[in-house]
């Protein structure tokens, strides 16, 4: 019982990785769609935005399986739940990394992002990338370190979110209220995909300290 | 046993309603900061968020201790899990509402929404407690046709959200960039909130139905 109850959950963790590394892949491709006009990576990311709803669903019905079957308890109980929320999170920055694609996509051929703001948009998705990249090695092998480190990540996605504006709401910003609007966007987007990722990484630092962080 | 589990149950299903109410009446009372600047009424959104989230807790706790004594099985299990998701969707319903409050004290003594967008708003915000209203109800006395309705008023919204960006974008706005940077995010709270309602919605369908809805 003790050893089927590691390997479901191992096969659930597994996915979870898959999951990491899914949502990781779609930031990046919709980042080169945003900031190099590319119709093709933008339209890839959102056909397979479907793929990471589909490990999202295989979570859901594996932890509904493994407490049918299972009935795990104390901190069993807690590892399969913690899954199940940062499953949720991790389908979450996959619909973000469409969104970013979308926006592309919808602006092409013109770019969405004008030349002022690519180096803060560089530096976002550089961010969120680090980010989903430490979600998917801490659920490998769980180091609260390390999954603590996304709280300082996410620091710096807020600055560089500050940074944004501060360019939008200069006196000399020349593109109008259009651009603006989609900046602001984009800006939340990859600002939400980074508190997902914070999320995901306290989830993994309470599964395996036991102590729920602030 | 069997009695034991529906009481248990009955618990949880009643902190949904409390949490409903409590994210419902949170976005009233943040529109009305939002549309009258009212200061006192954003303050108490931002300190009030901090129930919703212990509500949550509760929710998370009581699932766990439930999921541990009770082991359920088949429907009985899926209407736990199910709690678990629609807790998370109200949880960031409150968010959500202290967004709102939050950019209305940030302008705060003047209003952050102008007058030609304070119809948009208001109409947003009516959908948006329909949304609220209808979650507590079907939680009370599960109606998946009410619950179904949900998409209907999403959709209403969803036009809403497209008619703000038409005024954002129409030659003479003239206010500049920064009240559109705050109106983008505003209307991107509200249609946020319904989303999470129609997802919170179709998780009771399904709970109702046994189908997942599209």
């Amino acid at each position: 019982m003790r050893d089927e109850f590691r390997a479901d959950l191992h096969i659930v963790s597994q996915l979870l990785v898959d999951m990491a590394e899914a949502v990781r892949a779609a930031m990046r491709q919709a980042t080169r769609a945003l900031l190099t006009a590319d119709r093709k990576a933008a339209e890839t990311v959102i056909a397979q935005d479907a793929e990471v709803d589909s490990i999202y669903r295989q979570v859901e019905e594996r932890v509904c399986d493994l407490l049918a079957r299972q009935a795990p308890v104390a901190s069993d109980l807690r590892a399969v739940i913690t899954a199940l929320h940062v499953a949720a999170d991790l389908e979450r920055m996959g619909d973000l990394a469409d969104h970013v694609a979308k926006t592309a996509l919808r602006r092409h051929p013109s770019p969405a992002v004008p030349a002022e703001l690519r180096k803060v948009f560089t530096e976002m998705a550089g961010v969120a990338d680090r980010m989903a990249e430490k979600i998917g090695t801490v659920l490998s092998k769980p180091d609260a370190d390390r999954a603590a480190e996304l709280d300082r990540d996410d620091d710096a996605m807020d600055d560089l979110h500050r940074s944004l504006f501060a360019v939008l709401l200069s006196d000399d910003w020349p593109y109008g209220v259009e651009t603006a609007i989609d900046a602001t966007l984009l800006g939340r987007f990859y600002e939400r995909f980074a508190d997902h990722a914070v999320n995901a990484g306290q989830r993994v630092v309470y599964l395996i300290t036991g102590e729920p962080t602030a």
